[in-house]
């Protein structure tokens, strides 16, 4: 069942394909990652990167992540996807505005080599942007084919073994699971018969695996978030994870909610807001885009707070999030939260949070992570949806836990479990070279 | 060395003797209590009362806390104390105008029952105060011979076993720890000598120790957080605890600061400013006094982000903290954070937090916990410091975890550990009605 | 063309009759009206009874108001209205949950004495509302009768000279001025052919002026903002005002955005929300409702910063107003403001404002202020729209003043004309009393 | 007395010469001016460049004001003046970190030619900083010669005829008005006699007045602030003006206030706190220098709210205002403010302001708009305190209008007045030519 084998021995390459390549997340990291690698930059937010790992049951401070299992090194990683403009990575850089031009200059020719193959666009699933640089067929068949030979193209051209697949692209507007997402065999059938609820992140997904290839929804649709294709990845043998990456107001809502909780505080209601300028906010203008990012918003706090074992203190709050499209913020998402609480005797208290943070800067360490971890959960035989990264999202395939601090931990399981699956694996083929080589 | 025994078996009474009976924090947690009989209010933010423990390593949701280890029952608690003014609870609870008059009301005659023993008062330690209702005497040696028999008096009159003493009086400005303090030998002599060295919160500790009674220390000065008294505390197996109960701002922190830490967040830099209008921030105007609750108030992020292991998120950032005295406010302390933290290539972001609440209201349902923990601690033979509480202090005596999410893990822990203690005593005295008759 | 004559010379009362009588506002203001009578508490917010003027042209601190122009007293109101739920005014200031009980129950038999007329109700212009105390017809011209009647029976029941009729019930739904609001005649035809788009706050304004009494209309419905009512009002000599009270959000916005004219400091967006839980909350969560509100709110930057005359600056921001539904809030409405400016060289600064205000609470007093200065614009003959009340309105009528401090100049100025016109009066009558005994 | 003559007629120069030509503001702003004479940026916060006045009373939208008053343009501006370090201005400003390095590699040749001349340094004066380009005595009669003669020298070497002085320089600690600075007799007797108590303010303040050359105070300290000094400018015909200028915190604050008072809103409390990290920041981290600035912060709510005229709003109200040193922060000075008012019957609401702003940003359109301004001024024949520019500061001289649209009113009045005096010295000289030709 493990598949850690001689060709781990060598410094491998890793593939990072994303769909939406010319996105402010997506540019934001391929720079940083180029960045990094020139020693101009620290590799900040990544776990994976800077965050320690003892061999205890606690989340302490001992060995280098990096160094405690083998993850492909920064130096080897390749760079590709899709996207519906056809832009020059560092062009779109420079229009996300989320990277001053004096970091862009600095890994302007590295950006510029990297190009978007075309699209997938369906009108039906994002409605306030328009594509260009799209497949030139609608017929979903075709597109699967094309997906799937894009992937093997891009390895060959590259020489690569691994690769993983990550959805950057813009939210798709909200769906529900319908009967043709439930069986393979249905799901297939609809895909051949131009299904209009099969849509571009599905069929991406689809291909990913169908290549085995690690595929990561980064976005609130549903993705690969359908029975039919978390089967198809099990049967493949291909981890998958997602979904809606937990940057900001939702980060912040899955560490102080627990404090609440902890300190058994109660809580009448969460009113939240957040005003963003860039493209992810133009799309979420769009009532539908925008009820798919709210539902994933939404369905943290009764994760944590458990009302059903806690009716005094959870069982009746008010929890409000809006978002708004407010130019003015650039990438510079803000969010701001009134908590209503009580305390001893009902008393009411406030907690007002303002976060100015930054979109694409709180993301990119996170798509870092993602694809870091499943090519590691890949190596070490891991197939199906990944609960243990949970940690990064804000709608966990798999998982009810939405506890920051219990996602931590998870993680931190999931990592030791695994390293040993490979000292198991190393025992075995009378080797250790394996962790080592992996970090040049 | 295990003390729960025959007594255990029967509705025992528990004795809470409060230093500062009449404080703002006193009152509001006894009139609460008497609210919660009669079924007028809940016990928010007690843990005892409110939380769930279950037997797995998660800080799960299984049986409600009071049921897996055998708590006195909040029917069972008898209070008394010591302050410096002669009023009765009431007048003081209306005076200190957290709970509204409508509630106080409810439970005036058990209120005006309870009045305060004559408190000890000495000026070097708290500037900003004058005490009318002291122990006639400066000698410090006759000041605990009159503590201890007000112990054995409020026992006696009272018909109780079991005690626990609390300081919840004003903070004593800061002093460090000197050779009188290290050996109990020498302690005794100060006493004896009546050394300026020696604080009224000292006294009371010691003579709560020599009458077998456990001790907690909810203010930010040493009291018994010297080698001379928990070395006593062994000696006598007494449990002790402290110090500075963790309420608003830092409870926030030790919330925040985890998360930052989770996400491999940088930071720059940490303001935090609190004003506060009751007495307590009267006393905090002094700069002495100040100096004790600051300190406390700065280690709690070194402990968290362990800057020596993450120098490059946590090297050098500057932390501030500053407590304003601004009577508008009243018990309604404010704190305002700023936080400034960094992600992905060192790009800054911020953090702002005002929480608007009640000094009062978060710490009264902290002192119900530790009375009820402490008695369970002490009868499970448990003594000395007491770290697995450091759950609800700024700075946990004997500990350097400031996580709150560690500490909750630590204190669910420790319940477990006496739960076996409890079950293995009971096996031994063939009998199960401990926990059971615990409960009436 | 002066109406002041000999009855002014007697202690006048004056009657205030309140559409929406039992709503917060109106019970908060008859309330505190009462509170202040019995001078248990202070008319806070009111200029008619606080403020002070001088004889220049500044906003000096001269003569109280109250003294300069004969203003009826509070000892002199008589308080009567409509509504469509039939509870007497304690009861309704009970659920309003405004004023605590200690403060309501001092004055409950006075309030106990007030209710409602029954009210006029069209489901078409209120979504989320309903209501059993109504008139029982829906035919428009008996409904027309039934309110001039009303009118009429109140003042003869209490000896009335004087009234004046104010709008405080909820937002009509939006709906733009058509063909049958332009002349008279063709509104009143509209009335007899009971047209759709003539709404309740249309009849009760129509029935006012008929009866010669001035009208107010505190909400931001149209109303009396109509070419035939207010050619009828000065037709009639009946002074009218309006629309929607500014409390508020808007009302720091037009203090706030003088401020950065004042200093020639750019602007490029202001976004503004707005939480509030009570029954206005509820009836503006209706999109329709909502909608008249947010063209009140979002008229007043232009306004004041004059885009054209000051491009660079002001050519180009972004101004998005929010209102939220949001329970926990009650009547406590909270507003925040982020505000995007930039300085010398387009530097960009934010300012955010967090106002933790008490919609009623600022609204009371302002209805007190309208209902004083009407009465006394009638009685110095002034009619037709009143201007210079812009001071408190958020879509002033026949003003496009938003600027509060010009819009106080220019009330202030308004009084200094009325007193010259009293004393003018008094001086051909040959007499000082009036002005004296309107004291009384 | 009017000065306003042939050479008016021509094109002439301005002199700007800045103690304290290296700080944040002054690098700001002369690397500003730099920018827009370019073309590259526009002169954002100054009413001189971009404001407009009419004819009227009101605050109005009419002529640009630059177009209705003569005032130098800023291609005519020659910059020059005083440090204790010896850098170039393009130095200063890539350190002071206010403006970024693109904008001013734009304007760094102009920006090197700007060098200072040895500045006065008395340690007794800025404890925190430490001065090497220095007048090599501390003897106070040769350092006002060498001052004199370093003006005439810039003069000549530019070939000016009008010059202004301003005092850009750290806030000097707070010290009380002495018999010495009473009669400017005695005053020159101290600088004879190297009196500890004439700081460096006073003799910069002292040789511009005896070179006829107006004196702005742009910081706290006392310096032209006596009545000796007020004397000798009014006996020299000289303007003087300050002092403190309003930039963040307390521009706001004299907005608001008025906003309150115009409501009769009353006030509990307000409580200020700045965090700022640049240099001033850290020369007010000393006690004594905060002092200074800390006085002058207090001083604006009572010049507005007049307690002794409106005793039940604002009669009992707790202002604290303090500033700490926070490095994080920068030159991006962050200003929290907590505002307690009330209103009908005494009801309790906050009003909580975060300004993000920017210290020099802010400031640097103030300087440009003093510097033109008191140039008129001198033009114009004005001497002594000159109040109307009240507008710009914290702690006016000779004024007590705090209300920053009051202060607006009189700034408009006193324009308008200049006009009528060059109107008239045009219609004396027979001649229209002076008014146009300034604007070359």
């Amino acid at each position: 069942m493990k598949r850690i084998d001689a060709q781990d021995k060598l410094a491998r390459k890793l593939g990072v394909l994303i769909v939406g390549l010319n996105g402010a997340v997506s540019t934001t990291f391929v720079a940083g990652v180029m960045a990094i690698r020139k020693g101009v930059a620290e590799p900040v937010g990544s776990l994976a990167q800077m965050g320690r790992i003892d061999n205890g049951r606690s989340n302490g401070d001992g060995e280098p992540i990096r160094e405690f299992v083998p993850l492909a090194s920064l130096d080897n990683l390749v760079f590709g996807g899709w996207d519906i403009r056809d832009e020059n990575c560092y062009e779109s850089a420079i229009s996300a505005g989320v990277l001053n031009k004096e970091d862009l200059r600095r890994v302007q020719t590295e950006l510029e080599q990297i190009k978007p193959m075309r699209g997938v666009f369906d009108r039906n699933y994002v409605k306030n942007l328009a594509g260009s640089w799209t497949k030139n067929t609608q017929d979903k068949s075709l597109i699967v084919n094309k997906l799937r030979q894009d992937i093997r193209d891009f390895k060959a051209r590259n020489k690569l073994e691994d690769v993983v697949v990550i959805w950057l692209a813009s939210t798709e507007v909200h769906k529900p699971v319908l009967r043709i997402h439930e069986r393979l065999e249905d799901f297939e059938k609809a895909i051949e018969g131009n299904h209009a609820d099969i849509s571009p992140c599905m069929l991406y997904a689809y291909a990913a695996i169908a290549e085995n290839t690690p595929f990561i929804n980064g976005a609130p649709n549903l993705g690969p978030d359908i029975p039919a294709l978390i089967d198809y990845s099990r049967r493949k043998g291909v981890p998958i994870a997602g979904k809606d990456m937990k940057t900001g107001q939702t980060l912040l809502k899955t560490a102080i909610a627990p404090m609440l909780k902890a300190r058994m505080l109660g809580l009448r209601g969460w009113y939240s807001i957040n005003i963003l300028g860039n493209g992810d906010g133009c799309v979420l203008d769009d009532p539908q885009s925008f009820k798919a990012k709210q539902e994933s918003k939404l369905s943290v706090l009764d994760g944590i707070l458990k009302p059903g074992q806690h009716s005094a203190l959870y069982g009746n709050f008010h929890h409000k999030v809006c978002i708004d499209y407010y130019p003015p913020s650039g990438d510079n998402k803000e969010s701001w939260d009134n908590i209503d609480i009580f305390g001893w005797l009902g008393y009411p208290m406030q907690i007002k949070i303002d976060f100015l943070c930054r979109d694409s800067i709180l993301a990119a360490p996170i798509v870092l992570d993602l694809a870091l971890f499943m090519d590691l959960a890949r190596r070490c035989g891991l197939s199906g949806v990944q609960e243990w990264l949970s940690f990064y999202f804000k709608s966990p395939m798999g998982s009810s836990e939405h506890d920051l601090f219990a996602q931590l931990r998870n993680l931190n399981d999931a990592l030791r479990s695994m390293k040993t699956i490979i000292s198991s694996a190393e025992e075995e083929s009378g080797s250790r070279l394996m962790s080592n080589e992996m970090r040049l």
